[in-house]
């Protein structure tokens, strides 16, 4: 029952910025490219990592018609409407359907105390409003609400929700999720946002992932996701292990904790890699300097993502 | 050095809506007299009681606009700019700006992870857009960080924050905050935001209040501000017992959680007591109904905010 | 309906060991007395803060042996019998009982997950097996599970409970506590155990309190007991500013968190002003040295408990 | 460098009472020779599952005894050593030791609140207390501190620690143990204790599991366990498919949350397959009645493992 667009590797879209903090066009458009040559099979964009949390409207709009118009229909390309509550959200929902995206992203509503109700109807109100395929976006750490399997179902038996994000980190709900879900005839498209375990996930049953480190290393996540159609699970856990060991340029940040080192490593592998021309934050986030970039450059080097003896970029 | 504009009760406006669920003018006009008549030292928009998460930007200005006229400049007016990460909290600062104002509120970023670094040139970025007075909005139930009271005190010494509105529910570190403000010359205007505990925010120092409550019991919280500016400890403590007693028509629902029943009990009090026309709510949080009323309009007559005879409005 | 017997300044026991790290006898000997000597109404053997998690059973009766014996019956002493699920607590009763104790401290189960059912079915279980009166230790910073008022309350009109010691940090639910004890009939005596705002405690109608920081401080905890009594708030406001600044000696240790912090403080405080012959904590704790003892010092001479020209002890 | 014995499938061993609720000799026999017959590599008892935090140290050490005598050195014998703090836990150490078990389990402290300081302390000085091998049980959902890979593996490499049984629930932080321990020689025998996603943990690396569901269903665990050591990943994950099913007898428990719900769910299942004689439970959980009984064993029809014509047993 699940669309079949919607499956494999889909990375979510880091946004370059130029020095004074401004949306690089020309180095998004090389990262886009640079993914989709690799293979990937759509491009998520005003995600967490595409720093939807941190962009003026105005800025969320900019990056979808460039990224929409770079993409070129090649992939299809999802679209978070992230906002606190069910008509904020709704309100994005209009908007990004205006730039010809493929799909909604929309996590369970925040800020405001709420229950299961209040969750439940919050996405069939979004539904209400629009036509575009909608996936869940289950992300306890950011909106502490973890979204319950059965409800999940429910909604995309009802037609509500064509698909789930899950950036739960509970592989033990997520396994709950694929079986209820197989049980009502498979129609959510469920996707993993964990890019440490996408091999467990993968055997857990689900139908592709959103690694945001798949726009530093694009290449091992398709490879990943070819092998697991595969059956060759051995390859699967191989290059998992590859990613695993490639995503310690996250954990080896000092400067600071959450996005600003996550996102801000990936930037930063990216503008050391020759992709992005800065590793540029939106306030109140700032790059990553000295020895964070040099512990970064050193992992790169390991993986064999910069050459051994590459300088470190300034 | 705090303004002595800003002190005393300052009720955040809960927002009438009509059956339509669209906002109810006659009654927002009639509540904001009510609370004037009262005596209440300023009003607070856009609040997490005035619905702001549950708002598109243009509902937001609507109320805000209507709300500036309503109150003629009787008493100053805050204004929540609630969004998610720095430049849309600024967005919303120069928009509210713009409806004449006095002042602004803006809570610590959320959604996206950070840490202290984060937090700290969050507010220092609003202060660099705005010439308004600035209130640090403490609210980790919605937004998950606490404010640490030494950085509170060193954004007050620094002229970035004006004040800061308390609903942390520590009062440990309230107390922290209040004797490290007078150490440094009481740079920040403190407000408490629990409706419950006022009389202990006052013992501890607080400059004023910001309760939930006071639109149902305006004249309650002025007389009690009025008894604490005396020194009649023992009235201030028994009208808190009044208001706290009276605070358990949000304890007694039972069909949901949160906000839905804290503000849901307060929309559907203000109704039965004929000064909101429904106790409608914004999607996706549907109004009480049922014996959730009863229990409200019970302790509501309990309170003598509701004749003993009179039938409950349907 | 309350006992009589429990009421006022009821300190936990801070427990000083000798430099091999046992029980230092001669030093507790000269705390209890010292505390008794101000006046408190109680003492609490085997709280959090006299290290209760830290003693194999052999040392928690060796503790409380010895203390019951230096009291000789000059004030109530509470025990706490704190261990993980009911039968385990039900075998620290019995054995605390043994000793002569006047009542016993117990908080909700703990480790195992459970819901509201475990934990007043474990109350109850605890009331059949010993005739003491028995008080429940809310603490969900340890225990996590915070107590509802309202079970509290049905627990004490059915004779389950004679009292509440507060450490949850919630001043609204303490304050709903207080309220629904009065309407049955005050069966519980109610004490806080939060010693930065015990002003607002009394406020709210506590019987009594049990501050840490009463084992270095306990004459102002005494004088702020009486100047309740006496309906001076003014007074005990004054009192409550002095003792919160005194805690900042908790507040400035750099080396560790938590338990080693806060008792940590209070045993280099006590070992600097004399009362104690060292600092030293149980394993895993390390006492503090170095800065953090001379912060603390700063902190003692500032508040007069020890003399500003006095060296630190080494 | 990993200790061979220490492998595979490992059950944590749930106790059965009679209908007074006292230890069931009979049954718990019946119940590991089941286990062993089936193939399991080792019991491990004292766990979670095992009642530890609801049996008196006297209930625990019958358990022990009278588990070792049964289990007749077949398998390797864990023993949980779970108490507060550091010397309690020792103590714990030194009376499992007597009994001639061949590894011990620890948590990280709990109950006081420390820091990563105290937690590897702890474990260094349990390791200065016995020769006994010495597994970390991560264990956040109980004792709310995560232990962090890289300590881990330090304490592995320094001979502290044997192994780890990871119950943490956070698959991300488990692949970097693995890759971490790999990195470092394999110091350390790295045990799952996720039934619902086995077969991720050993795509990640894991060499073994602890099922509490392998007392249900110990069969599957080893089949499972062969499979994987075969390269069989296909099967791997159909049995996975299957326990996962069958752990759905803990999620449709409606009368209680957490442990009741969870072992609650284990004794009724094997009191229905005929394996315990009752579903009994320790103060202050009660057993399974009524429909949830009812629940449980249509789940166990649809597994096979309860005849379909199969009457209820009361």
């Amino acid at each position: 029952m699940a669309d079949p667009r919607f499956k494999g590797v889909i990375p979510p879209v880091v946004v370059p910025l130029d020095e004074n903090r401004q949306l690089d066009l020309e180095a998004l458009d090389r990262s886009i490219n640079r993914m989709i040559d690799a293979g990937v099979d759509g491009l998520f964009f005003l995600g967490s990592s595409g720093e939807v949390a941190f962009l003026t409207d105005a800025q969320r709009y900019h990056v979808l018609q460039e990224g929409v118009a770079m993409v070129r229909g090649r992939v299809p390309v999802f679209a978070g409407i992230i906002d606190l509550e069910t008509l904020r959200v709704i309100d994005q929902a209009k908007r990004a359907a205006a730039y010809g995206v493929d799909a909604l992203v929309a996590t369970a509503p925040f800020y405001a105390l709420g229950g299961p109700r209040e969750t439940e109807r919050h996405f069939r109100a979004i539904r209400e409003s629009t036509d575009l395929p909608l996936f869940a976006y289950d992300l306890p750490v950011c909106v502490h609400t973890k979204l319950d399997p059965t409800m999940l179902v429910r909604l995309g038996r009802d037609g509500v929700l064509q698909g789930v994000k899950d950036s739960s980190g509970d592989d033990i709900q997520f396994r709950w999720l694929v079986l209820e879900n197989e049980d009502a005839g498979h129609p959510l498209t469920l996707l993993t946002g964990h890019e440490v375990v996408v091999d467990g996930a993968y055997l857990s049953g689900a139908d592709g992932s959103v690694p945001g480190l798949g726009n530093v290393d694009p290449a091992s996540y398709v490879e990943q996701w070819r092998a697991y159609q595969a059956g060759d699970w051995k390859r699967v856990k191989e290059i998992q292990d590859r990613l695993a060991r490639l995503m310690s340029i996250t954990r080896r940040v000092q400067a600071t904790v959450g996005f600003g080192a996550g996102v801000g490593a990936f930037k930063t592998a990216l503008w050391q890699m020759g992709v992005f021309n800065t590793n540029q934050m939106r306030e109140p986030v700032q790059p990553l300097v000295g020895d964070d970039v040099a512990e970064i450059v050193a992992v790169l080097k390991e993986a064999g993502l910069i050459d051994e003896n590459a300088a470190i970029r300034e």
